[in-house]
């Protein structure tokens, strides 16, 4: 793809300062952008930066004094995040896109429903009783257990593996190699052995979430396990059974959840963190990067630390933590410095005074 | 599946106390059971919460004061988990079994000895000189290398890739995308770069093994990496070349141990526990979630933390260390008062005295 | 693979001290080799227990005194780690070799360039504009994107997922279930929604990196994200997008590396490191196992701990909070010690002296 400053200024709806006839074909950061590549600035911290940029063109939220980039002709848009999704979405790699249809290495049961332009990869298995709606693709060897119910507009990577009776919404992303609906970690220790509790629960996951590369999402042993609509999970994340996991949260890789943690609305857990089971964490909540997390967290609460705590104690106590050797220094001389008092005392004592 | 509470008192060999006529259909945890349901109660401290429940029976391991639970048909039973366990199974979904056979679509070699019953599905690959025994079911997209055996009444869902000469055993669950049997992670550096140790030993997965989703076992180096009998693995959890984990562990997610860590029978790992290289941990020990293992464990304690120490004396320093912040403060204070005593002693020194 | 144990010295060109008539049939440690293995001994600390060893021959780097290990015949050699490693490639268990050609269950595009020898299994996907180079395996179940060129001698195992336009050397290994070039966790939260970031970038992969099982490496936002020449990398690694490492690194088990991270030469991570976003990490650095990230490190620091600092200094923070419990006792003794002067001090006050 190809576009004039001008344009791309038109398609992005942007009012357009400076030279309309540039030539632009792809976006990048204002290091690395050349005379080819529009670039953007979210704000004026990076006016130097810009200053020194080699880019074709510029998204800005307001006009710029043009000596302080030099020439670079200016978008003005009213959200340069918005107009950078879009001039990404413009610039994108031109890719084939999945052909509708089911492939004919693709092995899909008879009492299985399939909406309109929904495209089955190759290799991928479709059981008996499967639903999948309008235009969701199947990537190659993915495999939807018995019963399973995927909404439109919906697209699983390679080698996705979903259990039976699991229902997944409507625009979601599940990226390659990710688990749902396997059986979660449950035993009894009876006569000797621990067995394991059949779990006759299921996973749903509503609307707009996306879900990284090889995550896992256990079924539950009752009722649900659950993921709200436009939830956001990175790679690498553990979600136990009975997990439920409120609207539009953002769950950085590696993070996991025991079982039964109950997470509310626009909830951010920063990465690689770990929640025991049973915990509610309250709406709005931020919980650091690495976080251990033992108690329930309070809607609103940005809490860190291993075990967590509200974030600013928290960094207090990092930083005490790393003063410890010269506070456990401090004592001892205090101690000796106590001690000396004590025995001057001891000499001018009552008995002499 | 539909019973009255009659012919679930039978099947559960439950004593009924109250009216048998109710129907139920399914299992459910008590806020959540509705008249159709079956319920449980594991201790005197849910009774209260029974009153209020709308299940249609409940388990229970001694008869309940009719009042206290309002007409609530009880089912009495020995143990309350192995009846829950029944139930479960009872009212599980029904699904369509394992068709015995190998699928059209599954790639098996000429070599390879196929048991009674052995269910092989579409787009597994079973390589030469593999033998699999009765009644296990290899799923979609599975990879069994070359000479793997695997024992009988075991199930390895979608997309399990065991490599070359490895051994699972009888009875063993492998849930989805988890590999087995990968080259570990051994380099000697020679000449200026890092080269590769083969890895000519195993693994070994005994019998009623269960290992969670995405999960990684390495082969060893030489010999084994063993996994005990009745061992139960979790989701995302790592096991390094040359481990040896004993019988009827529990393990729970994104849990990893180095290379060669030994851990004894009957071990818990709560969870995200990370556990260095050549590490040993004793019969029974607990590890507790997150825990960061670097010195090795008794038989039978408890170790929290990271490091980990012992549980309570972990918990003494998670409350220490929260106060450090408080700690420091006091010791200021007191260095403060210190020296005013010290000039209060200089100015009514020996020599004034 | 059985040899004399003078074959396997002209094989290694060992020079041979003692008997070289044995036969020799695989490779073990001292504990555990037996008379028909080879053994190594890399450092005087370990000829207690070459003695009591039962090996047929032992590796070493400088004759060992003949009393002191028995009569085991001994091979010596320039580098005990290299004629291990030659040893074990000798004494490997015999495998069939990957088959050249397009396995006839493959499902291979039309725009596809393979080369020699190239070896695609069954049920692997190779997408339209694809380029594989000489001697190249690509295991069953795979899926290698739209336009990704995949170097020479590289082998990819089973149910690896590579997105489109990506980029993978010269003698690479990725084991089974990984997955390279998803996109990345990026999103800007507008209009009441996170909307995703699409990501236009690719992955590089340099010529003699490894990459463990079910890993995630997430394609760039713009550019690339880059894994320098001869890195290695463990099993169920994240590295996030537009992440750049470079040559020659160790990243052990289970770590994690936020956006924009860049990893010079050399660097070892040593497993379930945690490194948060924009962090830079100089070349030869040494970041401790479990350790969490959050300042960028110098090049050839060695730091340790949660948030992690120099190594020694984390060790006396270990050491200071484990004493913590006790240091909260001395401290309030001491202030009681303290109170007790201040008291003396009081009733021997200036109006009494």
């Amino acid at each position: 793809m190809e576009l004039t400053v001008n344009e791309l200024a038109k398609q992005l709806k942007a009012e357009l300062i400076g030279e309309g006839s540039g030539l632009i074909r792809s976006v990048g950061p204002l290091g690395a952008a050349n005379q080819a590549a529009v670039t953007f600035v979210t704000g004026d911290k990076f006016l130097n930066e810009l200053k020194q940029s080699r880019a074709g063109a510029v998204l800005v939220v307001k006009p710029v004094v043009p000596d302080k980039i030099g020439a670079t002709p200016q978008l003005v848009v009213k959200n340069v995040n918005a107009a950078l999704i879009e001039a990404l979405k413009i610039f994108a790699p031109k890719l084939q896109p999945a052909i509708p249809g089911v492939h004919p290495a693709a092995v899909v049961a008879q009492q299985v429903k399939l909406g309109k332009n929904v495209s089955i990869g190759p290799c991928a298995v479709i059981e008996t009783g499967v639903e999948i709606g309008d235009n969701t693709i199947i990537a190659s060897g993915c495999k939807i257990g018995q019963n399973t119910k995927i909404g439109v507009n919906t697209r699983l990577d390679s080698n996705v593996a979903v259990y039976h009776n699991c229902v997944i919404g409507n625009s979601c992303i599940i990226l390659a190699n990710t688990t749902i609906g396997s059986t979660g970690f449950g035993y009894y220790f009876i006569d000797g052995a621990h067995r394991l509790i059949p779990h006759n629960g299921i996973v749903v996951i509503e609307d707009f979430v996306e879900i990284g590369a090889n995550c896992c999402v256990d079924r539950a042993k009752f009722g649900e396990t659950r993921i709200g609509a436009g939830t956001k999970i990175d790679n690498l994340v553990q979600i136990a059974h009975n997990v439920i996991i409120g609207k539009c949260c953002l769950i950085a890789g590696q993070s996991g959840m025991g079982g039964s943690v109950k997470i509310g609305d626009g909830v951010v857990l920063a990465g690689a963190v770990g929640i025991i089971d049973n915990i509610e964490i309250g709406d709005a909540a931020i919980v650091g990067a690495r976080s251990f997390v033992i108690k329930s967290i309070e809607p609103g609460m940005h809490v860190l630390g291993s075990p967590s705590i509200e974030h600013k104690e928290a960094l207090r106590v990092w930083a005490g933590t790393q003063r410890l050797p010269k506070l456990m220094e401090q004592v001892k001389e205090l101690s000796a410095r106590v001690e000396k008092l004590e025995t001057a005392k001891n000499n001018s004592g009552p008995g002499r005074s």
